[in-house]
């Protein structure tokens, strides 16, 4: 149960339904996932979230399937279990084979590892590194 | 400076100086980094991270870069500096452009607002989500 | 379940008991959560724990609810589910909206998106920040 | 020292002027901080995070102190220096004095020592938590 | 429910059996928990990380019992319910009694409390801690 | 620089004063660090800050030497700068030794990495350690 209710689409707001028609029409699906359904209580809200999220996702210099693999690297970093299922469900959509993700899980493993490592001990960092590309 | 001190090339036990021979023949060049240098003092970690590392970053299901930028992303995450910088360069070795820099931060960056905004209504996972793969 | 057990009143130290009286009296509810019966099991962390919170959630020169949206930010932030639940329906208690809990969703939200894109491309104070107050 | 370079107004692209013109005409004054120069690379990424910032730190439900007040707690649990340091100004510069400033510090404290807490022990959400506004 | 399957004995794979056969007999139990059955997917990350968890929580200059305090503590910091429970329930096997995990929580509360302070208002490290060992 | 400003001696309240006094008496040394400096302009917060930590960090079920690598583990975690630089130096004051520094990161590090994999792969807690102590 979420802090607030999850609304029907018979409950949306006229610019809330617009948004959830593009959704739609975007993504192909009558489905509109528990997410946007919570933060409709917002329409602006819901609506800048929306085609931000459209834009970020959209291929560009980095293809989508690996944008959606940075999702859930992240989403794992920041422990939101809401994010890392709907974003594993959408990598495995878009290609994500079981490899895949256990190498994905391995290299979120070994970065924090390794993060702890250096703050733990305060490396400073070498000279070389702050040279931009 | 870190808690620890930064040991030089002569200050090394034969362990991990062993470790170092292989990270030059690796990555061939001279140069190794303050991280590898801090956690010298103790052979037994060194050794073991240093294959890990090597393990789990070499191409497989994923190919090098995604598993470089991927890294880059967690360390964001996890707020590692060290690690920011250090793996920024080593994602610019392997190709990585200014422009998948600035899409990958983009993409931590929405993770990253969706993810609290999730979990702060704690929104309710879809049972669609919950099917495995 | 949590790791320890959720202590009954009748399971209460006297030490224990007299703050739950504490509670009770302050929050005119007979009713004490689960969060209080969990430390209970060491009576001096539950009172100075108790009595730490009455002080830092007194009106101030912040009033009760914008310290109570400010401890719903932070227990976002830092990912805590009982404290995210407790504290939302402690400042609906206090009269926070549902609008103004989706603006609070939001600017969580936003700050956590550009806290990881400063943090990501490491960017450098402007001076003008460090002056101070 | 970023890890992408902090782009002078020469340097801009005219899409990127452009957001400048409007961070300047909404700000009232000329300086424009190194957060937005460094993102100024993506012209995309750049109008979509200020026009962003711009609608949710607006007022509505919550005044634009209280938001900003919000913004520095995150700031500190996400561990952003950057941030810490411009929105405490920004704070400051609508009007947050000395004491405000340490009674958010401790709510901040507070409620990361609660939340470890009931995270640590696990403790179950009390029923009446989970009832909807 | 995990997002990939719960790999049971007749699933595992020739060298994941291997794996498994040394965590028994190191264990000296036939039960093998839920982690491991995940990762098994990918044998050489079983293999590398079951060996990795043997060699760094064996005894040495720190005891068994301390290291697995450390652990829990690490694991509340970092919100992973699966470890806080698997490792709260180890260090209970090792001897750690009620109010040891209460003086544990206390401590990681007191720790994230003044971290979340020391951050907030930005305090510069004094000289003195700059000194090493 | 810290946010707010460092107090010396001379600048502080009588009630400020007062903790100095104790916080000196108790530690018995002339040197008071800059965190307590900082969070001076708060007498209250002050006082109740430094009763906590000498309330929790005194030997108890836990002795003081493990309290304080808890807190420097949990500083690592949160990564708070400040607090792992004086909280190292508290343990090396309290007879902490490199090879134990070494095996506190290793297992900060480890516990990190698990805790990623567990939560990437949204492990079910296995039934055995739902049972309490």
């Amino acid at each position: 149960m979420s802090t607030v209710t999850i609304l029907t689409d018979a409950e949306l707001s006229p610019e809330a339904a617009k948004v959830f028609a593009d959704i739609r029409a975007t993504r192909k699906t009558e489905f509109v996932n528990n997410f946007w359904r919570s933060i409709a209580h917002d329409p602006v809200l819901l609506k800048r979230t929306w085609e931000s999220v459209k834009q970020v996702m959209a291929p560009g210099a980095l293809d989508a399937l690996t944008k959606e693999l940075l999702y859930v690297a992240v989403s794992i970093a920041n422990n939101c279990e809401y994010c890392i299922r709907s974003h594993t469900a959408a990598a495995r959509a878009k290609g994500m084979t079981d490899q895949q993700l256990m190498e994905l899980v391995a290299v979120v493993g070994m970065a924090s590892e390794t993060n702890r490592m250096a703050t733990g001990l305060q490396v400073p960092v070498d000279s070389v590194f702050l040279a931009r590309g």
